[in-house]
Protein backbone atom coordinates (compact mmCIF):
# COMPACT_ATOMS: atom_id res chain seq x y z
CA UNK A 1 0.00 0.00 0.00
CA UNK A 2 1.78 3.10 -1.52
CA UNK A 3 0.45 6.78 -0.44
CA UNK A 4 -0.01 8.60 -4.19
CA UNK A 5 -0.03 11.82 -2.96
CA UNK A 6 2.74 14.07 -1.14
CA UNK A 7 2.13 16.58 1.74
CA UNK A 8 1.97 19.15 -0.27
CA UNK A 9 -0.26 17.74 -2.75
CA UNK A 10 -2.45 16.89 0.58
CA UNK A 11 -2.03 20.51 2.17
CA UNK A 12 -2.92 22.26 -1.75
CA UNK A 13 -6.27 19.80 -1.23
CA UNK A 14 -7.25 20.21 2.39
CA UNK A 15 -6.75 24.48 2.04
CA UNK A 16 -9.26 23.72 -0.83
CA UNK A 17 -11.92 21.49 1.08
CA UNK A 18 -11.81 22.62 4.56
CA UNK A 19 -10.88 25.77 3.90
CA UNK A 20 -12.60 26.96 7.41
CA UNK A 21 -10.46 25.05 9.44
CA UNK A 22 -7.29 27.37 8.33
CA UNK A 23 -9.71 30.48 7.87
CA UNK A 24 -8.10 32.33 11.01
CA UNK A 25 -4.38 30.91 10.36
CA UNK A 26 -2.81 27.65 9.62
CA UNK A 27 -3.45 25.23 12.38
CA UNK A 28 -3.11 21.56 10.35
CA UNK A 29 -0.02 20.35 8.84
CA UNK A 30 0.72 16.82 7.41
CA UNK A 31 4.37 16.32 9.14
CA UNK A 32 4.57 12.62 7.14
CA UNK A 33 3.36 10.18 4.51
CA UNK A 34 4.29 6.94 4.47
CA UNK A 35 2.89 3.00 3.60
CA UNK A 36 -0.33 3.29 5.24
CA UNK A 37 0.08 5.78 7.83
CA UNK A 38 0.32 9.68 8.03
CA UNK A 39 1.48 12.24 10.69
CA UNK A 40 -0.45 15.64 10.77
CA UNK A 41 0.52 18.38 13.78
CA UNK A 42 -2.09 20.78 14.86
CA UNK A 43 -1.49 24.04 16.60
CA UNK A 44 -4.07 25.06 18.61
CA UNK A 45 -5.67 28.41 18.15
CA UNK A 46 -7.30 29.91 20.82
CA UNK A 47 -10.96 28.99 19.71
CA UNK A 48 -9.79 25.94 20.39
CA UNK A 49 -8.87 26.30 24.17
CA UNK A 50 -10.85 25.38 27.26
CA UNK A 51 -10.57 26.98 30.74
CA UNK A 52 -8.48 25.15 32.48
CA UNK A 53 -5.27 25.90 29.91
CA UNK A 54 -6.47 23.27 28.07
CA UNK A 55 -7.60 22.06 23.99
CA UNK A 56 -10.88 21.26 23.43
CA UNK A 57 -12.52 17.87 23.11
CA UNK A 58 -14.01 18.35 19.97
CA UNK A 59 -10.95 19.97 18.59
CA UNK A 60 -9.94 16.50 19.27
CA UNK A 61 -12.42 15.38 17.26
CA UNK A 62 -11.40 17.82 14.20
CA UNK A 63 -7.81 16.86 13.97
CA UNK A 64 -8.31 13.01 14.32
CA UNK A 65 -10.86 13.89 11.46
CA UNK A 66 -8.99 15.38 9.65
CA UNK A 67 -6.10 13.46 9.71
CA UNK A 68 -7.39 9.96 9.18
CA UNK A 69 -9.51 11.69 6.08
CA UNK A 70 -5.73 12.80 4.65
CA UNK A 71 -4.43 9.47 4.91
CA UNK A 72 -7.04 8.31 3.06
CA UNK A 73 -7.02 10.93 0.33
CA UNK A 74 -2.86 9.85 0.20
CA UNK A 75 -3.37 6.65 -0.47
CA UNK A 76 -6.36 6.39 -3.26
CA UNK A 77 -6.31 10.18 -4.39
CA UNK A 78 -8.23 13.27 -4.64
CA UNK A 79 -10.72 11.84 -7.07
CA UNK A 80 -12.96 10.32 -4.86
CA UNK A 81 -14.52 11.95 -2.06
CA UNK A 82 -14.87 10.29 1.50
CA UNK A 83 -17.61 10.94 3.77
CA UNK A 84 -16.64 10.00 7.94
CA UNK A 85 -19.56 7.49 8.55
CA UNK A 86 -18.45 7.08 12.73
CA UNK A 87 -15.46 8.12 14.91
CA UNK A 88 -15.40 6.61 18.28
CA UNK A 89 -12.82 8.76 20.67
CA UNK A 90 -11.33 7.95 23.98
CA UNK A 91 -10.06 10.81 25.85
CA UNK A 92 -7.31 9.68 27.95
CA UNK A 93 -5.33 12.79 29.46
CA UNK A 94 -6.05 16.18 29.95
CA UNK A 95 -4.05 18.07 26.98
CA UNK A 96 -1.63 20.82 27.96
CA UNK A 97 -1.08 24.01 25.89
CA UNK A 98 1.69 22.86 23.16
CA UNK A 99 0.56 20.95 19.65
CA UNK A 100 -0.77 17.91 19.52
CA UNK A 101 0.00 15.11 17.07
CA UNK A 102 -1.93 12.53 15.25
CA UNK A 103 -0.50 9.30 13.97
CA UNK A 104 -2.63 7.82 11.51
CA UNK A 105 -2.71 4.07 10.01
CA UNK A 106 -4.90 2.40 7.78
CA UNK A 107 -6.61 -0.38 9.29
CA UNK A 108 -8.89 -1.02 6.33
CA UNK A 109 -8.60 0.75 3.21
CA UNK A 110 -11.39 -1.68 1.02
CA UNK A 111 -13.49 -0.55 -1.97
CA UNK A 112 -16.93 0.80 0.28
CA UNK A 113 -15.09 1.34 3.92
CA UNK A 114 -12.00 2.37 5.24
CA UNK A 115 -11.00 2.12 9.07
CA UNK A 116 -8.17 4.41 10.37
CA UNK A 117 -6.78 4.08 13.67
CA UNK A 118 -5.64 7.43 15.03
CA UNK A 119 -3.74 8.36 18.26
CA UNK A 120 -2.94 12.04 19.50
CA UNK A 121 0.26 12.54 21.79
CA UNK A 122 1.67 15.70 22.88
CA UNK A 123 5.09 16.24 24.04
CA UNK A 124 5.51 15.97 28.25
CA UNK A 125 2.62 13.60 28.35
CA UNK A 126 3.52 10.07 29.68
CA UNK A 127 1.06 8.25 27.63
CA UNK A 128 -1.19 9.08 24.18
CA UNK A 129 -3.74 12.32 25.32
CA UNK A 130 -6.43 10.39 22.94
CA UNK A 131 -7.19 7.51 20.19
CA UNK A 132 -10.32 6.81 18.05
CA UNK A 133 -10.67 4.92 15.21
CA UNK A 134 -12.91 6.57 12.56
CA UNK A 135 -14.95 4.87 9.38
CA UNK A 136 -14.90 6.70 6.09
CA UNK A 137 -18.01 5.64 3.26
CA UNK A 138 -15.62 5.47 -0.26
CA UNK A 139 -18.05 6.31 -3.23
CA UNK A 140 -17.52 3.71 -6.21
CA UNK A 141 -14.42 5.00 -7.85
CA UNK A 142 -14.39 4.45 -11.96
CA UNK B 1 -34.38 10.86 38.52
CA UNK B 2 -35.57 14.28 39.18
CA UNK B 3 -33.32 17.41 37.79
CA UNK B 4 -32.25 19.71 40.16
CA UNK B 5 -31.08 22.68 37.29
CA UNK B 6 -33.90 24.33 35.07
CA UNK B 7 -32.64 25.92 31.82
CA UNK B 8 -31.68 29.24 32.47
CA UNK B 9 -29.45 27.78 35.63
CA UNK B 10 -27.76 25.69 33.01
CA UNK B 11 -27.32 28.75 30.38
CA UNK B 12 -25.62 30.67 33.23
CA UNK B 13 -23.44 27.81 34.19
CA UNK B 14 -22.65 26.89 30.53
CA UNK B 15 -21.76 30.68 30.00
CA UNK B 16 -19.34 30.63 32.73
CA UNK B 17 -17.64 27.27 32.02
CA UNK B 18 -17.60 27.25 27.85
CA UNK B 19 -17.44 31.00 27.37
CA UNK B 20 -15.58 30.21 23.78
CA UNK B 21 -18.69 28.30 22.77
CA UNK B 22 -20.60 31.54 22.08
CA UNK B 23 -17.43 33.68 21.66
CA UNK B 24 -18.94 34.79 18.69
CA UNK B 25 -22.87 34.91 19.83
CA UNK B 26 -24.85 32.41 21.12
CA UNK B 27 -25.18 29.28 19.27
CA UNK B 28 -27.00 26.83 21.85
CA UNK B 29 -29.88 26.84 23.52
CA UNK B 30 -31.54 24.52 26.50
CA UNK B 31 -35.60 24.14 25.28
CA UNK B 32 -36.39 21.65 27.52
CA UNK B 33 -35.52 19.76 31.08
CA UNK B 34 -36.95 16.77 31.92
CA UNK B 35 -36.90 13.51 33.79
CA UNK B 36 -33.74 11.92 32.70
CA UNK B 37 -33.89 14.04 29.33
CA UNK B 38 -32.47 17.41 28.25
CA UNK B 39 -33.29 19.17 24.48
CA UNK B 40 -30.98 21.80 23.22
CA UNK B 41 -31.00 23.65 19.96
CA UNK B 42 -27.71 24.07 18.13
CA UNK B 43 -27.94 27.46 15.46
CA UNK B 44 -24.62 26.58 13.70
CA UNK B 45 -22.24 30.10 12.96
CA UNK B 46 -20.36 30.23 9.99
CA UNK B 47 -17.22 28.72 11.30
CA UNK B 48 -19.09 25.49 11.94
CA UNK B 49 -20.41 25.22 8.28
CA UNK B 50 -18.35 23.17 5.55
CA UNK B 51 -18.74 23.23 1.71
CA UNK B 52 -21.46 21.73 -0.01
CA UNK B 53 -23.42 24.06 1.97
CA UNK B 54 -23.56 21.32 5.25
CA UNK B 55 -22.52 21.91 9.02
CA UNK B 56 -18.97 20.13 10.12
CA UNK B 57 -18.94 16.78 11.75
CA UNK B 58 -16.89 18.30 14.87
CA UNK B 59 -19.78 20.71 15.26
CA UNK B 60 -22.07 18.00 15.57
CA UNK B 61 -19.66 16.18 18.24
CA UNK B 62 -19.76 19.91 19.73
CA UNK B 63 -23.64 19.79 20.46
CA UNK B 64 -23.79 16.40 21.57
CA UNK B 65 -20.47 16.44 23.78
CA UNK B 66 -22.23 20.08 25.46
CA UNK B 67 -25.96 18.32 25.53
CA UNK B 68 -25.17 15.38 26.80
CA UNK B 69 -22.92 17.28 29.94
CA UNK B 70 -25.86 19.79 30.72
CA UNK B 71 -28.30 16.38 31.53
CA UNK B 72 -25.96 15.53 33.96
CA UNK B 73 -25.67 18.67 35.52
CA UNK B 74 -28.78 19.15 35.39
CA UNK B 75 -29.70 16.13 37.30
CA UNK B 76 -26.38 16.24 39.77
CA UNK B 77 -26.06 20.10 39.98
CA UNK B 78 -23.04 22.89 39.55
CA UNK B 79 -20.85 21.35 42.06
CA UNK B 80 -19.44 18.05 40.45
CA UNK B 81 -17.20 18.78 37.47
CA UNK B 82 -17.89 15.80 34.73
CA UNK B 83 -15.67 15.22 32.26
CA UNK B 84 -16.09 13.55 28.94
CA UNK B 85 -13.83 10.08 28.55
CA UNK B 86 -15.40 8.56 25.11
CA UNK B 87 -17.53 9.63 22.61
CA UNK B 88 -19.06 7.45 19.81
CA UNK B 89 -20.60 8.75 16.77
CA UNK B 90 -22.43 8.21 13.55
CA UNK B 91 -23.15 10.61 11.33
CA UNK B 92 -26.37 9.36 9.20
CA UNK B 93 -27.32 11.85 7.10
CA UNK B 94 -25.76 15.24 5.92
CA UNK B 95 -27.05 17.77 7.30
CA UNK B 96 -28.87 20.73 5.50
CA UNK B 97 -28.23 24.65 6.73
CA UNK B 98 -31.20 24.61 9.38
CA UNK B 99 -30.75 24.50 13.26
CA UNK B 100 -30.01 20.98 14.61
CA UNK B 101 -31.71 20.27 17.77
CA UNK B 102 -30.00 17.19 20.16
CA UNK B 103 -32.00 14.83 22.50
CA UNK B 104 -30.03 13.66 25.01
CA UNK B 105 -31.03 10.51 27.44
CA UNK B 106 -29.21 9.29 30.79
CA UNK B 107 -29.11 5.67 30.15
CA UNK B 108 -26.45 5.47 33.07
CA UNK B 109 -26.23 8.09 36.23
CA UNK B 110 -23.61 6.08 38.67
CA UNK B 111 -21.44 7.71 41.58
CA UNK B 112 -18.36 7.90 38.90
CA UNK B 113 -19.25 7.21 35.22
CA UNK B 114 -22.51 8.40 33.34
CA UNK B 115 -23.52 7.13 30.09
CA UNK B 116 -25.57 9.18 27.51
CA UNK B 117 -27.50 8.66 24.27
CA UNK B 118 -28.25 11.57 22.07
CA UNK B 119 -29.75 12.05 18.79
CA UNK B 120 -29.40 14.86 16.30
CA UNK B 121 -32.33 15.65 14.29
CA UNK B 122 -32.99 18.18 11.71
CA UNK B 123 -36.30 19.89 10.58
CA UNK B 124 -37.40 18.13 6.61
CA UNK B 125 -35.13 14.72 7.18
CA UNK B 126 -36.58 11.77 7.36
CA UNK B 127 -34.39 10.19 10.05
CA UNK B 128 -32.07 11.47 12.39
CA UNK B 129 -28.63 13.13 11.12
CA UNK B 130 -26.93 11.70 13.78
CA UNK B 131 -26.76 9.84 17.03
CA UNK B 132 -23.68 9.70 19.63
CA UNK B 133 -22.85 7.82 22.97
CA UNK B 134 -20.66 9.61 25.50
CA UNK B 135 -19.62 8.43 28.84
CA UNK B 136 -18.33 10.85 31.95
CA UNK B 137 -16.22 10.58 34.25
CA UNK B 138 -18.02 11.88 37.69
CA UNK B 139 -15.41 13.09 40.56
CA UNK B 140 -15.92 12.04 43.94
CA UNK B 141 -18.83 13.96 45.59
CA UNK B 142 -18.69 14.64 49.39
CA UNK C 1 -40.88 1.93 6.46
CA UNK C 2 -42.42 -1.14 6.55
CA UNK C 3 -41.06 -5.04 7.59
CA UNK C 4 -41.62 -7.11 4.96
CA UNK C 5 -40.79 -10.54 6.73
CA UNK C 6 -43.27 -11.99 10.21
CA UNK C 7 -41.56 -12.99 13.66
CA UNK C 8 -42.21 -16.57 11.80
CA UNK C 9 -40.41 -16.08 8.83
CA UNK C 10 -37.16 -14.21 10.44
CA UNK C 11 -37.02 -17.50 12.84
CA UNK C 12 -37.12 -19.73 9.91
CA UNK C 13 -33.97 -17.61 8.35
CA UNK C 14 -31.75 -17.13 11.44
CA UNK C 15 -32.36 -20.96 12.15
CA UNK C 16 -30.64 -22.10 8.65
CA UNK C 17 -28.22 -19.09 8.71
CA UNK C 18 -27.31 -18.98 12.75
CA UNK C 19 -27.18 -23.08 13.62
CA UNK C 20 -24.79 -22.94 16.29
CA UNK C 21 -27.16 -19.90 18.33
CA UNK C 22 -29.51 -22.58 18.53
CA UNK C 23 -27.25 -25.80 19.07
CA UNK C 24 -28.28 -26.66 22.45
CA UNK C 25 -31.49 -25.03 22.80
CA UNK C 26 -33.50 -22.09 21.72
CA UNK C 27 -32.04 -19.08 23.31
CA UNK C 28 -33.40 -16.08 20.82
CA UNK C 29 -36.96 -15.38 20.25
CA UNK C 30 -38.39 -12.46 18.15
CA UNK C 31 -41.45 -10.97 20.36
CA UNK C 32 -42.55 -7.56 17.55
CA UNK C 33 -41.67 -6.66 14.53
CA UNK C 34 -42.95 -3.41 13.66
CA UNK C 35 -42.15 -0.26 11.60
CA UNK C 36 -38.04 0.62 11.60
CA UNK C 37 -38.06 -1.81 14.95
CA UNK C 38 -37.68 -5.19 16.36
CA UNK C 39 -38.02 -7.18 19.97
CA UNK C 40 -36.02 -10.18 20.46
CA UNK C 41 -35.76 -11.79 23.77
CA UNK C 42 -32.89 -13.88 24.80
CA UNK C 43 -33.18 -16.82 27.62
CA UNK C 44 -29.56 -17.55 28.38
CA UNK C 45 -28.50 -20.93 28.77
CA UNK C 46 -25.50 -22.54 31.22
CA UNK C 47 -22.37 -21.28 28.70
CA UNK C 48 -23.55 -18.02 28.72
CA UNK C 49 -23.23 -17.69 32.56
CA UNK C 50 -20.30 -16.03 34.83
CA UNK C 51 -19.43 -16.52 38.03
CA UNK C 52 -21.26 -14.12 40.66
CA UNK C 53 -24.81 -15.01 39.12
CA UNK C 54 -24.40 -12.69 35.70
CA UNK C 55 -24.73 -13.18 32.18
CA UNK C 56 -21.46 -13.00 29.82
CA UNK C 57 -20.43 -9.94 28.29
CA UNK C 58 -20.24 -11.36 24.74
CA UNK C 59 -23.47 -13.10 25.16
CA UNK C 60 -25.03 -9.59 25.13
CA UNK C 61 -23.12 -8.88 22.56
CA UNK C 62 -24.44 -11.60 20.25
CA UNK C 63 -27.89 -10.54 21.50
CA UNK C 64 -27.67 -7.18 20.02
CA UNK C 65 -25.73 -8.15 16.78
CA UNK C 66 -28.49 -11.13 16.21
CA UNK C 67 -31.20 -8.65 17.00
CA UNK C 68 -29.72 -5.64 15.25
CA UNK C 69 -29.22 -8.25 11.95
CA UNK C 70 -32.92 -9.52 12.73
CA UNK C 71 -34.33 -5.94 12.21
CA UNK C 72 -32.99 -5.20 8.94
CA UNK C 73 -33.59 -8.35 7.35
CA UNK C 74 -36.90 -7.80 8.63
CA UNK C 75 -36.78 -4.24 6.55
CA UNK C 76 -34.98 -5.18 3.36
CA UNK C 77 -35.95 -9.30 2.82
CA UNK C 78 -34.19 -12.48 3.52
CA UNK C 79 -32.23 -12.12 -0.02
CA UNK C 80 -29.44 -9.50 0.89
CA UNK C 81 -26.77 -10.76 3.29
CA UNK C 82 -25.51 -7.93 5.81
CA UNK C 83 -22.54 -7.88 7.09
CA UNK C 84 -21.40 -6.25 10.18
CA UNK C 85 -19.10 -3.85 10.43
CA UNK C 86 -18.51 -2.07 13.78
CA UNK C 87 -20.35 -2.66 17.32
CA UNK C 88 -20.24 -0.46 19.87
CA UNK C 89 -21.68 -1.55 23.44
CA UNK C 90 -21.91 0.28 26.68
CA UNK C 91 -22.60 -2.07 29.75
CA UNK C 92 -24.59 -0.29 32.05
CA UNK C 93 -25.90 -2.99 34.81
CA UNK C 94 -24.98 -5.96 35.89
CA UNK C 95 -27.19 -8.08 34.10
CA UNK C 96 -29.58 -11.44 36.60
CA UNK C 97 -29.90 -14.70 36.05
CA UNK C 98 -33.23 -13.96 33.97
CA UNK C 99 -33.93 -12.93 30.35
CA UNK C 100 -33.22 -10.25 28.36
CA UNK C 101 -34.73 -8.60 26.23
CA UNK C 102 -33.51 -6.19 22.88
CA UNK C 103 -35.12 -3.20 21.50
CA UNK C 104 -33.67 -2.44 18.73
CA UNK C 105 -34.70 0.61 16.36
CA UNK C 106 -33.30 1.73 12.79
CA UNK C 107 -31.54 4.46 12.71
CA UNK C 108 -30.30 4.29 9.03
CA UNK C 109 -31.33 1.95 6.64
CA UNK C 110 -29.20 3.20 3.60
CA UNK C 111 -28.22 1.41 0.35
CA UNK C 112 -24.92 0.17 1.26
CA UNK C 113 -25.19 1.23 5.42
CA UNK C 114 -27.63 0.31 7.65
CA UNK C 115 -27.06 2.05 11.69
CA UNK C 116 -29.14 0.29 14.20
CA UNK C 117 -29.29 1.59 17.89
CA UNK C 118 -30.02 -1.50 20.43
CA UNK C 119 -31.34 -1.42 23.92
CA UNK C 120 -30.86 -4.31 26.05
CA UNK C 121 -33.28 -4.50 29.23
CA UNK C 122 -33.92 -7.09 32.37
CA UNK C 123 -37.61 -7.26 34.49
CA UNK C 124 -36.45 -5.88 38.39
CA UNK C 125 -33.54 -3.54 36.71
CA UNK C 126 -33.79 0.46 37.45
CA UNK C 127 -32.20 1.36 33.55
CA UNK C 128 -30.70 -0.87 30.90
CA UNK C 129 -28.71 -3.55 31.44
CA UNK C 130 -26.63 -2.52 28.11
CA UNK C 131 -26.73 -0.10 24.95
CA UNK C 132 -25.09 -0.91 21.47
CA UNK C 133 -24.75 0.79 18.32
CA UNK C 134 -24.16 -1.20 15.22
CA UNK C 135 -23.56 -0.75 11.72
CA UNK C 136 -23.99 -2.88 8.90
CA UNK C 137 -22.60 -3.14 5.67
CA UNK C 138 -25.37 -4.10 2.68
CA UNK C 139 -24.31 -6.20 -0.10
CA UNK C 140 -25.67 -4.29 -3.80
CA UNK C 141 -29.19 -5.45 -4.50
CA UNK C 142 -30.35 -6.03 -7.84
CA UNK D 1 4.97 0.14 33.67
CA UNK D 2 5.92 -3.74 34.20
CA UNK D 3 3.65 -6.37 34.61
CA UNK D 4 3.50 -8.04 37.88
CA UNK D 5 1.98 -11.37 36.63
CA UNK D 6 3.72 -13.72 34.26
CA UNK D 7 2.13 -15.63 31.31
CA UNK D 8 1.61 -18.83 34.10
CA UNK D 9 -0.17 -16.65 36.87
CA UNK D 10 -2.54 -15.43 34.58
CA UNK D 11 -3.74 -18.46 33.24
CA UNK D 12 -4.58 -19.60 36.54
CA UNK D 13 -6.39 -16.40 37.19
CA UNK D 14 -8.33 -16.95 33.85
CA UNK D 15 -9.04 -20.45 35.06
CA UNK D 16 -10.34 -19.63 38.56
CA UNK D 17 -12.43 -16.58 36.91
CA UNK D 18 -13.23 -17.69 33.19
CA UNK D 19 -13.81 -21.22 33.69
CA UNK D 20 -17.16 -21.41 31.33
CA UNK D 21 -14.23 -20.08 28.44
CA UNK D 22 -12.50 -23.45 29.22
CA UNK D 23 -15.53 -25.61 29.05
CA UNK D 24 -14.86 -27.30 26.80
CA UNK D 25 -11.26 -27.77 26.20
CA UNK D 26 -8.84 -24.36 26.15
CA UNK D 27 -9.07 -22.09 23.73
CA UNK D 28 -6.94 -18.69 24.91
CA UNK D 29 -3.37 -18.88 25.84
CA UNK D 30 -0.93 -15.72 26.53
CA UNK D 31 1.83 -15.92 24.08
CA UNK D 32 3.47 -12.85 25.95
CA UNK D 33 3.67 -10.02 28.53
CA UNK D 34 5.37 -7.37 27.98
CA UNK D 35 5.72 -3.55 29.55
CA UNK D 36 2.26 -2.48 28.95
CA UNK D 37 1.08 -5.12 26.58
CA UNK D 38 0.19 -8.74 26.23
CA UNK D 39 -0.52 -11.46 23.57
CA UNK D 40 -3.46 -13.68 23.32
CA UNK D 41 -3.78 -16.66 21.32
CA UNK D 42 -7.07 -18.20 20.51
CA UNK D 43 -7.88 -21.72 18.98
CA UNK D 44 -11.27 -21.54 17.78
CA UNK D 45 -13.67 -24.11 19.45
CA UNK D 46 -16.70 -25.35 17.15
CA UNK D 47 -19.35 -23.15 19.27
CA UNK D 48 -17.31 -20.14 17.99
CA UNK D 49 -17.62 -21.20 14.53
CA UNK D 50 -20.09 -19.91 11.56
CA UNK D 51 -21.27 -21.22 8.25
CA UNK D 52 -18.95 -20.34 5.22
CA UNK D 53 -15.60 -21.78 7.52
CA UNK D 54 -15.72 -18.70 9.42
CA UNK D 55 -15.53 -17.33 13.18
CA UNK D 56 -18.43 -15.79 14.78
CA UNK D 57 -18.23 -11.63 15.61
CA UNK D 58 -19.36 -12.96 19.42
CA UNK D 59 -15.85 -15.14 19.82
CA UNK D 60 -13.76 -12.52 18.45
CA UNK D 61 -15.18 -10.19 20.64
CA UNK D 62 -14.77 -12.68 23.65
CA UNK D 63 -11.12 -12.77 22.60
CA UNK D 64 -10.60 -8.72 22.44
CA UNK D 65 -12.13 -8.38 26.05
CA UNK D 66 -10.38 -11.58 28.23
CA UNK D 67 -7.24 -10.18 26.21
CA UNK D 68 -7.87 -7.10 27.90
CA UNK D 69 -8.98 -8.07 30.99
CA UNK D 70 -5.62 -9.87 31.34
CA UNK D 71 -2.78 -7.11 30.50
CA UNK D 72 -4.57 -5.13 32.89
CA UNK D 73 -4.73 -8.22 35.50
CA UNK D 74 -0.80 -8.61 34.86
CA UNK D 75 0.10 -4.62 35.55
CA UNK D 76 -1.87 -4.54 38.59
CA UNK D 77 -2.43 -7.91 39.91
CA UNK D 78 -5.15 -10.32 40.71
CA UNK D 79 -6.75 -8.60 43.78
CA UNK D 80 -8.71 -5.67 41.65
CA UNK D 81 -11.70 -7.11 39.98
CA UNK D 82 -12.26 -4.79 36.67
CA UNK D 83 -15.20 -4.70 34.97
CA UNK D 84 -15.73 -3.97 31.32
CA UNK D 85 -17.75 -0.65 30.76
CA UNK D 86 -17.83 -0.21 27.10
CA UNK D 87 -16.10 -1.86 23.69
CA UNK D 88 -16.02 -0.60 20.83
CA UNK D 89 -15.01 -3.35 17.55
CA UNK D 90 -14.24 -2.62 14.30
CA UNK D 91 -14.73 -6.10 12.01
CA UNK D 92 -11.90 -5.50 9.35
CA UNK D 93 -11.68 -8.88 7.24
CA UNK D 94 -13.58 -12.19 6.95
CA UNK D 95 -11.71 -13.96 9.91
CA UNK D 96 -10.44 -18.09 8.35
CA UNK D 97 -10.89 -21.41 10.18
CA UNK D 98 -7.67 -21.02 11.34
CA UNK D 99 -6.07 -19.43 15.34
CA UNK D 100 -6.81 -15.60 15.91
CA UNK D 101 -3.73 -13.46 17.91
CA UNK D 102 -4.79 -10.50 19.95
CA UNK D 103 -1.90 -7.66 20.62
CA UNK D 104 -3.59 -5.83 23.61
CA UNK D 105 -1.86 -2.08 24.33
CA UNK D 106 -2.45 -0.67 27.33
CA UNK D 107 -3.50 3.58 25.94
CA UNK D 108 -4.37 4.13 29.40
CA UNK D 109 -4.22 2.57 33.27
CA UNK D 110 -5.78 5.19 35.34
CA UNK D 111 -6.73 5.22 39.01
CA UNK D 112 -10.43 4.51 37.97
CA UNK D 113 -10.63 3.46 34.22
CA UNK D 114 -8.28 1.81 31.97
CA UNK D 115 -8.36 1.85 27.99
CA UNK D 116 -6.86 -1.00 25.71
CA UNK D 117 -6.30 -1.32 22.61
CA UNK D 118 -6.62 -4.81 21.09
CA UNK D 119 -5.14 -5.63 17.29
CA UNK D 120 -6.71 -8.94 15.85
CA UNK D 121 -4.77 -10.58 13.42
CA UNK D 122 -4.35 -14.26 11.70
CA UNK D 123 -1.70 -15.90 9.56
CA UNK D 124 -2.42 -15.34 6.25
CA UNK D 125 -4.11 -12.38 5.99
CA UNK D 126 -3.43 -8.91 4.26
CA UNK D 127 -3.71 -6.90 7.77
CA UNK D 128 -5.90 -7.19 10.91
CA UNK D 129 -9.08 -8.88 11.20
CA UNK D 130 -10.66 -6.62 13.68
CA UNK D 131 -9.52 -4.10 15.65
CA UNK D 132 -11.34 -2.79 19.70
CA UNK D 133 -11.12 -0.46 22.33
CA UNK D 134 -12.53 -1.48 25.90
CA UNK D 135 -13.08 0.45 28.72
CA UNK D 136 -12.57 -1.01 32.52
CA UNK D 137 -13.57 0.43 35.51
CA UNK D 138 -11.01 -0.28 38.69
CA UNK D 139 -12.58 -0.36 41.84
CA UNK D 140 -10.61 1.36 44.48
CA UNK D 141 -7.41 -0.20 45.82
CA UNK D 142 -6.93 0.28 49.48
Amino acid sequence: MQPIMSAGEIHGFLDKEFPQVHADGKVLTVLEVASGRLTMRFDPAERHLRPGDTISGPAMVMLADVAAYAVILAHIGPVALAVTTSLNINFLRKPKLVPLVCDCRILKLGKRLAVIDAVVTQEGQPGPVAQATATYSIPPRT
